[in-house]
């Protein structure tokens, strides 16, 4: 319904800032990744369940890290009748939302894995976007660490599974109870120190990214300026208070896979005592332990997972043992420096998280993958499958009056490629097409098909149509040839690559042509 | 970090209206729909490409058929620099500022496709929701109507490849320029009239939904009333206009799939004629006529494909022939009346949406599948693939202290079950698990067991344990036994369908029951 006098102002093509498109290579890698993935979980009895993009704005909850003032880091907006509507930001809160909801007709445990994407409405940055992708697996209902255990070995499964090589890759293993009762030690017990015990967690968190000076200064009273000049706060704790933290917690010695569960077993009973000395709750170094036992009796302790009781997962509604992947090999960051390459995932215990909805304790435990992470992670170390296909079979368009002709030339190479000799779908798909741009130029057709990778093109003009003939040409023989070619006068003198057969024959002549290319790959 | 003195409000576990969860049978089944789609979009040519949930609100237009009002039926929010952003609506104006954006890099004609989910912030109703997929095939670059032509039965290829009977669909095609010239014909041209030629659409388009006299009465002054006494105004046009309209178009000739293309060609010309008649553009009938040879050439004229000029695509950037696939049997609607199925998806062309971001013509083509629909439609014929999976291995807790032997045995099943005997990975995962709820009562864990559908579970308690026994117990022939059984002493006096093996011989024990099942499946 435009008119078309009237010229319309032209639009500018461009996405908002954190958001990207995704091509098909990247489509089918990360196809394969997440195949993969699945197949871990399913073989560890987890089932698929997907919630939509939306939930209520309570339901989600504010447990975000990074959120001091209330919807900070969510995309939200008011629905018709004034309730407010938030896209989740992971796929734990929906996932708690759930199950309380269905909590009846569920099994219990309930084992689910879901995959999807997830929105922060905050600051972009070099791989930070605000739409990006998680794969989850929870257990709800499971009351004891040997779930956890579980969750960190079915983590460290998945990582050999993407084939990322054993002594690359840590389940680094902490307890949200052992840094509670630290920041008790330190005299940040209490509900008036909620807000203090938070800024304490995310100074810690930073371990990985400011090194121990810088987390010293967020400790501190004086806090942390970065290079662009923004100051953070310091969580005001005296010296004495910083040293007995990071006595208890250990977390000077170097993050690295090579320890032994011995080493773990000595760390948590280390870890233990001190808890005892400082007058504080022991609990978490007794789950540590018991997970380290079982990590260990499943072999699982040649690095694989370890303790760590410097490990803090920054999402507030962890209630036990916590967990996170890391991965060891460096890669160079946006600055040029060479930095290990960090995270790609975690989760832990959250006991609340499903009893904020319910009269009765749901307890749970589960992990996070952050997909993109792991996809240029899997690209660094070259385990990416290579996702290159092969292009269509292109039928080119001599003649444009026959395009009838052209499409059932295609319809019938497709039909035959497609399917075995029993009549089924062959395992992978053979594209195959007829050029439907402006067909004038003929070399345009061949740049296309090259363009495409395609294997063979059909050719078909008079004078082949009058002998009942086709012309099948090898584009990948031909390439060099095709690429200089402008016109069809041009082309029908070199026909390098190229046969002329009966049309009978052209499907024989292309399955002999993909058979060869096929043998070559 | 939750004070457990103060007890939370509990929050109500509830979706916003319009949304829903999914369940494992539901995505398994929308998994294998989705790939059958993917490889016959894949078999002519196309690639996947994904674009984020969100663009800029001016780069997605303003198309939608029921949005009078300026981002009706569209979330909008304000991002952080005061720019609209919107989730969208529909796969296709992504797309348009998708190739805008990258038009350079990409092969033209640019063949893609693209599912995922889309949002429309309106009045949800039953089968309508505010979030659901669509699975898109679109051609850019494509300027002549034989790219309709192979739209329209790539679509018939689809719905054939899901296993609709030929005679259960029909793609039907029109073309927007044919109602461009039925609306000049009854005095509607011009810019004055856009927003009556709208109207007028719209109320044609709801043939199927209200029945002639419905439509004449939108066309009408007098407008239409609803059963629940809402009031659609008329679009306000005489006697002769209505009748001149409806016998240009020939809608009242039943829609069915039964009819030949010699009747389609009958069709056409008389269309053509009284577009003559009127004084008015022919090129829309030519158009089909040319679509309906290509149709018929390929074989598609077996009521596969069907000229049909009262078919109106709402979409307001149509430009040239549009189509619509429409499943032909009967359902029972929500108010328990038979109805014919209807829409499962449609498209059409629409060459100025990628220009709106460019200084030169960008013709294209394409169509949307509605994801939820056509499930729902295969659900009625019977024809989604049953997505019943064997549950898991369950290995169950006799001994809580003993819980690392436990999962030991897990992972020994698990990896033995996954990998054939060349270490690779088998086809279909068999999930295998450890009891992780509260392992207190025995009768639960054979109840959770029962609960997964799990054909196996493995016992061993102290005296098993002692003798280097387990206990690999059949769960289809021993189910009746175990409802009734509440406790491990009475468990220990019925052993129906289980075996007593060494330790050793668990594996092959377990693979011996899975086969036994494999086989009456």
């Amino acid at each position: 319904m435009a008119d078309k006098k009237k010229k319309p102002t032209r639009v500018n093509a461009r996405l908002p800032r954190g958001f990207v498109d995704r091509d098909a290579a990247d489509l089918r890698a990360q196809d394969a990744m997440l195949a993969t993935i699945r197949r871990v979980y399913e073989t560890y009895g987890f089932e698929p369940v997907e919630t939509p993009m939306f939930e209520y704005t309570d339901a989600l909850g504010k447990f975000l890290p990074d959120a001091d003032r209330p919807n900070e880091g969510v995309f939200s907006l008011m629905d018709d009748d004034e309730a407010w509507m938030s896209l989740r930001y992971d796929l734990t809160a929906p996932l708690a939302r759930y199950v309380a909801e269905n909590y009846e007709t569920l099994p219990k445990p309930y084992r689910s894995y879901r995959v999807g994407h997830v929105f922060r409405n905050e600051k972009p940055g070099p791989g930070r976007f605000r739409q990006f992708m998680q794969f989850d697996a929870d257990i709800v209902g499971a009351p004891n660490v040997s779930a956890d255990a579980e969750m960190a070995m079915m983590m460290a499964d998945t990582m050999e599974a993407l084939g990322i090589p054993r002594g690359q890759y840590v389940i680094r293993v902490n307890n949200r109870k052992v840094l509670d009762a630290v920041l008790e030690a330190v005299d940040l017990g209490g509900e008036e120190n909620v807000g203090k015990r938070l800024t304490v967690l995310r100074a810690l968190d930073k371990l990985d990214k400011f090194g121990v000076d810088g987390v010293v200064a967020l400790l501190s009273v004086k806090g942390r300026r970065d290079e662009s000049g923004d100051h953070t706060p310091g969580a005001g704790l005296d010296d004495e208070q910083i040293t007995t933290l990071l006595n208890i917690i250990g977390w000077n010695e170097p993050n690295s896979g090579a320890k032994s569960s011995a080493n773990d077993a000595l760390t948590v009973a280390n870890l233990k005592d001190a808890l005892i000395a400082a007058g504080v709750s022991d609990t978490g170094a007794d789950e540590l332990n018991d997970i380290n036992s079982m990590v260990a009796a499943a072999g699982y302790d040649d690095g694989r997972v370890r303790i760590d009781p410097s490990v803090v997962r920054g999402l507030e509604y962890y209630t036990g043992p916590v967990f996170e992947a890391e991965l060891l090999f460096d890669v160079v960051n946006e600055k040029g420096q060479k930095v290990q390459f960090g995270s790609v995932g975690g989760g832990g215990r959250y006991d609340g998280l499903v009893s904020r909805f319910m009269s009765q304790p749901v307890p749970a435990t589960g992990f996070s993958i952050g997909v993109s992470r792991l996809m240029t992670a899997l690209k660094n170390l070259g385990r990416l499958e290579a996702a290159e296909r092969p292009g269509p079979v292109v039928v080119t368009v001599m003649d444009r009056d026959r395009m009838a002709d052209y499409q059932a030339m295609a319809a019938k190479l497709r039909a035959a490629l497609n399917t075995d000799a029993d009549g089924n779908p062959t395992a992978e798909p053979v594209p195959v097409e007829v050029f439907q741009g402006n067909p004038k130029q003929f070399g345009k057709q061949l740049q296309y098909a090259d363009r495409r990778n395609a294997p063979v093109v059909i050719i078909q003009g008079g004078d082949e149509k009058a002998a009942g003939k086709v012309q099948v040409k090898d584009l990948i023989e031909g390439k060099k040839i095709a690429e200089t070619i402008e016109d069809n006068a041009e082309w029908r003198e070199a026909r390098a690559g190229q046969e002329l057969v009966d049309e009978a024959d052209m499907v024989a002549a292309v399955r002999a042509i993909l058979a060869r290319h096929a043998g070559q790959a």
